[in-house]
């Protein structure tokens, strides 16, 4: 095993001059308003050793990496059925094209891409009131990073509602097509506050743990979900988890990964770790800019690239 | 190590009764008259052992396989300045699609869609006459498989030429972003021939191994692509190696492939071997249907998913 | 001048025993349930005499019809700075395609697709309460028509609006481009409340006289909008007025005109008479199968085509 | 009628200071070197009157204005099954778009987008060896100027032929889906030529005065076409005539009119005159800037405006 510790602090310190590179997300003022120099990671291994660096344990917006964990909820409520509302396919177009929607009748490619993580905001409300169903993501994801105290900011939340209108129009286009069995509100209530967590990288790298250990995790001894499962959603973060970003990550990183505009990060090396950066200045597609090359760093210097010791 | 003869046994069993699925190509005559019960498969792990079983050894048309190797050739002949031609993200739409490409003004999204490999072609031919590039490949494909008697059908290249009008269509809206710098007619007629190789599942195995072992071929010991490079290629395969079929591929057997309409796969197993399945019928993304079968079996008999233990 | 009352009765009573064709509207109640077998036809001639058969006094839902009065409408408040806000080529793509909207930015390409006639609706809004624009636009057909009968039918609205995800959609869509002015739910109270409009073939032909009349209505002595404007009007109806199929009826019938899902089109034989027919009956385009024989029936025995005598 | 020459050497006199405006076409040596500051007009009422001003003597290459006339031979010889084979709906993209042929399996969306008119040579070539279609095309010219002087420039031709790279494109696609009946090398052969032809504004005035008066050209007593199909081409210029400018075109100028990148229109006042105009410089729809202008300025001084007296 490499020296983890050496490796995120020597990553932490180069990245140092670079800090405020890209472009942070300023479409609500609770991103706009994010120092842009801040800097975490947080690396723990199968083992449940954590090595951290930099703002590891200051809270942010995790925004669209929350969709790893509504997929996993959706996955353990419907099973396989899942993929009769959701795809499983790069998208190969911006991350909130509704044009795909129309050539596809409504049936989003994955479950990555907003279209796809409402459908999933619709799975996951099945049976619940959308109250409920927000209250069970919190759970899930509190009971994945073993922390109590992991909340949804409710003024994101709110902000997220009152802009968010491409994201209201793609649940109605979805809804055209009926796609979508709850109101529009509602699911997207679920999405806007799913979406809103709040959280650390290492509380992050936690709730991803049991995605880099085979579907259980170690901290806690739960198995969350099966062994192929842990596979299947890595797969589906590999290939669709950075937009239209996903093949470049691949290529330089080669980890499965889930970015969101908040400037987090979360990748997992099967059988190795679970890791969570955070910078909030974004790269064209997106991803957060330095997050990225943090975790290129990290890939390189490790040789945890799933395509090749 | 799992026991690999007798899990190719296996699989090449199970599947008897199934053989003759999918829908084998016949835009040709050349690949309309195989028979379709045709199945082979050979596992060449990273110590040098080959496992196979079926039709291992009954040449067939590798088709779009090739374009692994041209793109290897070309990276080594180009290095990262290859990505100016042509993109590395999933192409999120049918394998031929000329859409993307007046998108992106000429620049095909992958070197492994048909316009990528076009671009690919024209890149290989840098200095060359398209025979010599013809030749070029021909002998890089029989150094990395150490094998002399690979060749070129030439029937195979006649009549992709003369049915190729996609391709042909493909070329001159490239040529008109001018996004080639040879004729089209040279630059197809370099991928109509690589189009064109035949190859058995052995054969096939031993050309891909150096990506399983790191860039080097532990048969031959020659040091085919940096270690880099090698996981590099991985990525594209994994990311786009099945047209609009990638996610799925990865979701079901979990390794970098890429397959041929010929019904050729050929997969990689990071530090384990290089795999080579061919059944000619397709499924309706364009792969072969039994070939991703078998390979969804072996990762799941052997555990070599990348996307986790 | 023809003999236009027999004309009329002729086409009358050569459609009769296609009554029926074609298939009606039914994602409302209010539309499934019209009587397939109506048909209405009323020509007004520029010296204000009219000719009719069949159901020409029986209100129907008017639907788009209704989106050329509020074209006119934004027209006399904005000008030509309406162009600023909603294009006027045709579309080239189904009547509610978001697609496009996409492409050009949230610019709806005419003022006739169901995008183009929310930015109206958003511009007839300036100023106004929905219930204030609402009750401008009644006031302005009634003034059209020269009778104080025409309403609104509450119950289509309220269906409209139960049912409008795709308006939705498309509205959202608009206003994440920043091209809508108004709350989306105040923009599209007043588009469902004026495509709920009930008229007769009568009223309809007495509305849009004015545009047959270089701009003045004959029966009431008005000026409604200049002559320039008037021919303006009847240029976006032929190139826009039928959704895909505006070509089609350019080329069979040759005169500027408006449908509507109600099964209704207003056409407008320039300097000879304003026309409108009615069958619920729609053709794959969207556009009255009925209606649209009947004016071509109509162009063809009086000569009355825009493209020559 | 209005006093025509005064009107001319009106439009003529006010262009002047605007002579050079626009951007002359440039991809072939042939159009990039015509002198930017040549005007010309010619208007031939349907009494067979000429009334002409500037440089309407000087020939210039009318590129796709001679779409209307392989049109009319098209459907001279094949008919209504003509719409077989190519759509009559507005293209609502750029005009030479390839991505419009993809959603609707090879088959154009007008007669005068290029993949049409390549559609149309199609047809043309029916029965001909491509020679003898250049040559009917010629003579059908010919026979409707009465001038058996026009010619094509054969080294228009030579160039259209090296640099269209876009049209084998479109070519080629069409072909892939069966939607060319020749090899494609002789449809863009006729192509390429009949874009070639090199005439006057005087010359095409005469050539398109049988669309303004019926079908029958007054100055030959020919009839060319029915009285129908005249109005019909009329038509098909009026919704088609200037790529994604048409509708602006209809707007402004109300006239059914076809364009060419050499910078000249053919504009037809049904029951009134025929109209060429000629100015190389081009607006962002590739229609002709001044040309557009003097249209727009001859249909406002004469109120010729298919829409409204």
């Amino acid at each position: 095993m490499p020296d983890l510790q050496a490796i995120v602090d020597e990553i932490h310190e180069k990245l140092q001059p670079r800090l405020g590179e890209g472009k942070a997300a300023d479409y609500i003022p609770q991103l706009a308003h994010v120092d842009p120099k801040k800097f975490g990671i947080a690396v723990i291994d199968v083992d449940g050793q954590t090595y951290k660096a930099g703002d590891a344990d200051v809270p942010f917006s995790i925004q669209s990496v929350s969709k790893v964990f509504t997929l996993t909820l959706a996955l353990g409520k419907h099973g396989e059925t899942t993929w009769n509302r959701v795809g499983r396919e790069p998208s190969g177009s911006a991350f909130n094209s509704i044009v795909q929607l129309e050539h596809e009748e409504g049936k989003p490619r994955n479950p990555f891409i907003n279209a796809g993580a409402i459908a999933v905001s619709d799975l996951v409300l099945a049976g619940h009131t959308p109250r409920e169903a927000i209250g069970e993501i919190v759970r899930f994801v509190r009971y994945l990073a073993d922390d109590d105290t992991i909340a949804i900011d409710p003024e994101v939340a709110k902000s997220e509602h009152a802009t968010g209108y491409r994201n209201f129009a793609l649940a109605n286009f979805m809804r055209s097509f009926n796609k979508l069995t709850h109101p529009v509100e509602h699911v997207l209530g679920v999405y806007f506050h799913h979406c809103a967590l709040a959280m650390t990288c290492t509380q992050l790298a936690r709730s991803g743990l049991f995605l880099a250990a085979s579907g259980r995790n170690p901290l806690t001894g739960h198995t969350v979900v099966s062994r192929q499962r842990a596979r299947r959603i890595n797969a589906l973060m590999l290939t669709c988890g950075h937009y239209d970003g996903s093949g470049d990550f691949a290529y330089r990183v080669g980890l499965p990964g889930k970015s969101g505009v908040g400037g987090g990060i979360l990748a997992v090396a099967p059988g190795k770790a679970s890791v969570a950066v955070w910078s909030p200045g974004l790269n064209n597609h997106g991803n957060s800019l330095l997050g990225s090359l943090a975790l290129e760093m990290l890939a390189h210097r490790t040789g945890w690239s799933v395509f090749g010791p």
